[in-house]
């Protein structure tokens, strides 16, 4: 289809924002639109111009032969400190507080608008880590995982406490949870992950860690590795962590004899400029 | 921002796919660009054309003072045989039977480029339907669901097999599971659901379709209505199924004795074409 300039952007904004994390060569975008690659080029320059303006990610363009043109989401700081602040808000209701110290948050979890956006700054933490997969436990981190493996373009794996008949095959592994001290399992499908496969645990809540450690092990016992942590809400204990180096969005206290809850950001700031000021140093 | 019609177009397209069937006034847009709305409205007759030439979804626009805009996704006739025709190469391979007449099809619903193009069809069957909520059945289904609400920006609900410290007081029911005639528990959240409610139940698999009638109780328990009911495979069963009236992306025959899976297209073109030609009766 031969098309005019303000058509084409408009189609590879669509198509660039569908194909995220994904090289696309600049003769496919000719060829689709029978323009000159030189005009493609120029095309490319206005969406990159405004996706940084706009701060929603990168547009990285590579020349020559092999060269092509990919699309990196992010978000930038002030959208993430919107978010973070809405969430807070939704979050702050002492109704909220459920027993065993939890926090009521299916609600917040059910809408897709929050839970992508959260994918996207998961997204944005680790947008110049290589990934080859997202990695999270049944049920509440699933729309989170999906999320980030969105933005990604790479497969989610899915652990489960106990294995279903749906699922072939699996390798299990036994874990003690950090805050009840109890032994649990957490089973995967062994045709899950290949060998020496990079994998982000993203999860919605964190107590002691007890989980995300057994999932480290697991990732391990898989031959693959752990390229990095990222939970929703992780709540302040009084024992450290079982884990670190993990990214949190939100940090939570809870007062349960006196029914009050406190949330705070996380250390997802410091995270993310951090991998802003990498991507200044790698960029000529 | 003052910006050129160029990076208006990107700007909006972006935009306007973030914030499916939500009106978005023209004043937002005015205001955003600090252009006239004249302009405005040009470059929507330009996105307009592109999505419909690609068919990519509709673009409404509704004049007067309370004017706006709504982008509803959709999927076209070609891209849904092409992602059908591409589920069935993926599912037709003889290791994927399981036990008790299953399909292995964790790999595939792993992969979100799959999952979000699933979510886009089923969201095109019921585009001229009012949803005020996506319901699934943990855990397969969760990110099916999270794909069409993706398309529709209302939340999921999802039902589970027993209440869980972190969702709150909760309603249970009782069904009979059609396959293996057990009686099975399903419980949902006291808060999820609102009277009167419009649910979508979208679910990965149907055998009997049990599952289905239950979720069906579940939403008359709370007072709320089906809108309709997709499933991505359905199981062809010498008996007939528990429900009827649903949407089936693909139909699975299996032999268990011969070791032989055939998978063909379900119903959904016809609920395609029909809800097509309710909308462009709808159109003046």
């Amino acid at each position: 289809m031969k098309l005019k300039r303000s058509s084409r952007l408009v189609d590879m904004t669509e198509y660039l924002l569908r194909h995220p994390h994904q090289v696309i060569s600049l003769s496919y975008f000719s060829e689709r639109y029978e323009s000159a690659k030189s005009s493609i080029s120029e095309d490319l320059t206005i969406i990159k111009e405004n996706f940084e303006s706009q701060e929603i990610g990168r547009l990285q363009t590579q020349a020559g032969a092999t060269g092509g043109v990919c699309y990196m989401p992010s978000m930038g700081c002030e959208e993430a400190e919107q978010l973070l602040e809405r969430l807070q808000e939704q979050m702050t209701r002492k109704e909220r507080i459920l027993p065993g110290g939890y926090l009521y948050m299916t609600d917040i979890l059910g809408k897709p608008d929050y839970v992508n956006a959260i994918g996207r700054l998961i997204a944005s933490v680790f947008i110049n880590e290589k990934l080859d997969a997202i990695m999270t436990m049944e049920t509440k981190g699933i729309p989170l995982a999906y999320a980030v493996a969105t933005q990604r373009s790479v497969p989610v794996v899915v652990v489960r406490r106990s294995s279903k008949v749906t699922e072939g095959s699996t390798v299990s592994i036994n874990y003690i949870s950090g805050s009840s001290k109890r032994i649990q399992t957490m089973v995967l499908p062994r045709r899950s992950l290949k060998e020496h496969a990079r994998v982000l645990i993203v999860d919605d809540f964190m107590k002691a860690g007890g989980t995300m450690k057994g999932m480290i092990n697991l990732v391990e016992e898989f031959g693959a590795r752990v390229a990095g942590m990222a939970v929703l809400v992780e709540k302040k204990e009084e024992r450290p962590k079982l884990v670190d180096h993990y990214v949190s969005l939100l940090k939570l206290s809870i007062l349960e004899q006196q029914d009050t809850l406190t949330i705070e950001n996380g250390n997802v700031y410091e995270w993310l400029s951090e991998s802003a000021s990498l991507a200044v140093k790698e960029q000529p």
